[in-house]
């Protein structure tokens, strides 16, 4: 289920031909060179960083504006063409595929930064506007976005998909900074929701809904974001440990005392192997090993090392390693954004199953101990990193596509690794999202549940033509 | 339209006879005593404590569990009653009104906390636990739960209307410390939400499409709650202004600096007079009043006061009056929270239109002047009392009922504080929502997303049982 086979040749488009091909030549006649059918881009739109595979859509659009989206939107939904929105293609769970055919709607060309407010620390962007871009244009009014994925994805695809990353412990994921959103419905209407208040009671959370629907209730073409002030002081360091336990338990004891760390990240023995080779990384040992970062003001930060190296020392933490300079931060934290490529370079050639169960606090040693104890029985490699500040971790499940029994047991691996999240309280996907690739996942967490979510599917796309397929059938 | 006239006499049923009847009787053969149709009680459970008037139910119901209160909404869907959920009668936008007659379900047996985890920091309750009753089960584990609209209301109630209150700045609203309900639907399905994970990304968020929706889209039945450590510091001080301007000028200040001040109220002139008055406080001035509150370690609160009380001296505020211990605290607060009393002793036998705006924080001060002056030409009483951290403030606009000039400048004064705070990017409800009373300015806010708001509710209660009448009609 995680890694469909699919590839071109086997796709078959579910749109009738007279239809599709009808919807190409209106929109083409509006858009001109900026509706392509090359299959060179057509390839690119349907398949994102995982391996799900490619299902190339049948053309790639580039609208400018919101009026064009919602022209887009009307034309496609009167000929029941499906409509995949694209941000930059950096997610992994088979959002971009094109299962049933139809049109993607890029939106990379949708990259301004229409408003910033500096007294109410919010602005306004356009969705296809990067998180980097968007750091650059705010830094010099001391300001900053601090949802950070890892990837430099757009902020429209960050809202679909709810995502999160290394920072969402201190600053939160999308979900608590986003403020409101535009989006252009199945059938053309543009709807602004939310405010620019702080908080609001008025009527239902239209943007709450939208956070993580994944392209499927509407298209997001603005995003309202709350901003933060770029920290007085950073400091980032890296502390290693004998055991994963030990690891662990300093995470759990530091989220329950409060202790507000920015970032606090881990790499089992295996990962930080990977990432020592791959990354070159010089003075670093193959064990366990949290990469802090402490944000705040110069007294603030001295509390919360002084508390974090307590605990880290009652488990018999590493002496801390700082990263006392920019440089050496973003080498640091480079390093911990690379840690998917270095994951992969474990078994050069292979497929990957990202898992991205999420559990309360209390449970993650039990959870990450288990899935070790697990992939051993199976033979699998199993690298980790995790926001563990959050509960979350990812197993990159690396696996010979070409090898059946393999392919078998990094599946089993996968789906134990929820299984044994859910019966604990947590979530099968903390911050990918479901996409083509956890559908059945999601019936396993919220049952009943996702009837009601399909029934506001149905309510507003009832010809069924945004991001079809994904979610659920 | 924030008044409205109702009485019991004029109320007409909207439930055919027949119906109604048909469902009393069937649901007396399950409960028992359990449903009442006397009138004392049905007059206490179609009110709120509002200016709305009363409308009663035809019964009232208390359910004591999951299944019964599915029981319920599986007979009243049936025969097409209303349902009314009722959790303390502490609502203020007429939410409790029987518009269409029908059964009012009275959670308050429903008041059980069903587990608390204190290493994970979460509890469950039942929706029937009022929060009074939560702070008081969780003291003795070091935790409580942060989110004080005053009243002493249910969490489930403060879960349908998304409150919040004095304390969320820091610690949020209802929105940002629910991770999870448990709702019956429509027809009578019992429907978990959320996880006990700290963030997921699993299909669409329905606890944030529920948290807000005032009992119009499920009955909320069990709460899943974020819980906070008690602080270990905890002190509260009041500074006065010799202007307004000079106050919200010190609270735009902090919240621009990012102090994580616990409370933050504004008190006007007027609000202060009526509050020395009805709460004999001694020693306060009848000057613009800012209550401050900050939690933390010995290190954090101290810088925090540091800060604040620089901040507060560039704006000529007076020294701060520390309340030196818990009861001095209690007795602050208490006062604080009896300000909706207070004013309505300004004009002994009035009714009142609370406001409930909230707009960015850089356009707090031309909210509340301009809210100020456009009262004082119009003649009315203008005390407020804001959680201004957030950018939400409430005038109590108290005026003669019988006297419809002043009736008219009431409402007039209440639409020209709204439509002031959406220009300014505002919403016209921070935290009481929008019931009976504030159904336009729903409209004015959202447009069209309204459209897709109703979308929702034909599709999850297509019978239109659930609370109909509020929110929209």
């Amino acid at each position: 289920m995680e890694n469909s086979n699919t590839s071109i040749e086997n796709r078959e488009s579910g749109s009738p031909v007279s239809a599709i091909d009808t919807t190409i030549d209106l929109l083409r006649s509006h858009f001109g060179d900026r509706l392509t059918t090359a299959m060179a881009l057509r390839e690119q739109h349907g398949q994102g960083e995982d391996s799900h595979g490619c299902m190339p859509p049948d053309a790639v659009i580039f609208p400018h504006d919101n009026e064009e989206v919602a022209l887009i939107a009307q034309i496609c939904n009167q000929h029941q063409v499906p409509l995949i929105p694209y941000g930059t293609g950096t997610s992994i769970e088979g959002h971009l595929l094109a299962l049933e055919g139809g049109v993607s709607i890029d939106l990379s060309q949708m990259n301004s930064v229409l408003k910033t407010n500096p007294e109410d620390m919010d602005c306004r962007v356009q969705a296809g506007v990067s998180r980097e871009q968007l750091n650059d244009e705010l830094r010099y009014q001391g300001l900053f976005f601090p949802v950070d994925p890892g990837a430099n994805a757009s902020l429209g695809g960050m809202a679909a998909t709810c995502a999160s990353g290394t920072n969402a412990v201190r600053y939160g994921t999308m979900r608590e900074n986003i403020k409101g959103l535009t989006i252009v419905t199945a059938d053309g209407r543009i709807i602004n929701t939310g405010t620019r208040a702080r908080k609001s009671s008025a009527g239902y959370n239209l943007t709450q809904l939208l956070v993580g629907s994944e392209g499927t209730l509407g298209i997001i073409t603005e995003v309202q974001l709350r901003l933060h002030p770029i920290p007085e002081i950073i400091r980032a360091a890296v502390c290693s440990f004998s055991s994963l336990q030990d690891a662990v338990n300093t995470v759990i004891e530091a989220i329950q005392m409060g202790v507000p760390v920015a970032r606090m990240e881990l790499l089992n023995a295996l990962q930080m192997k990977a990432c020592i080779n791959y990354s070159k990384l010089q003075g670093f040992e193959q064990l366990p090993t949290l990469f802090f970062e402490f944000h705040g003001s110069d007294a603030m930060v001295n509390e919360q090392i002084q508390t974090i190296q307590a605990i880290s020392d009652s488990h018999d933490g590493s002496a801390f390693r700082w990263a006392e300079n920019t440089e050496d931060r973003n080498a640091l934290w480079k390093a911990r954004h690379q840690a998917y490529f270095a994951g992969m370079s474990l078994q050069p050639g292979s497929k990957s199953i990202p898992t991205d169960v999420c559990v309360p606090i209390s449970r993650l040693a039990d959870s990450i101990l288990g899935a070790e104890r697990y992939a051993r029985s199976l033979g699998l490699h199993c690298p980790i990193v995790g926001h563990v500040g959050d509960g979350n971790y990812h197993i990159l499940i690396v696996f010979d596509d070409q090898d059946p029994d393999q392919k078998q047991k990094a599946k089993d691996l996968s789906r134990y690794v929820v299984e044994e999240a859910l019966a604990m309280g947590g979530t099968c996907t903390g911050e990918h999202g479901i996409g083509s690739g956890k559908k059945d996942y999601l019936l396993k967490e919220h049952g009943e549940g996702v009837e009601l979510m399909r029934m506001i599917k149905q309510a507003w796309d009832p010809r069924r033509i945004l991001n079809p397929g994904k979610i659920f059938d």
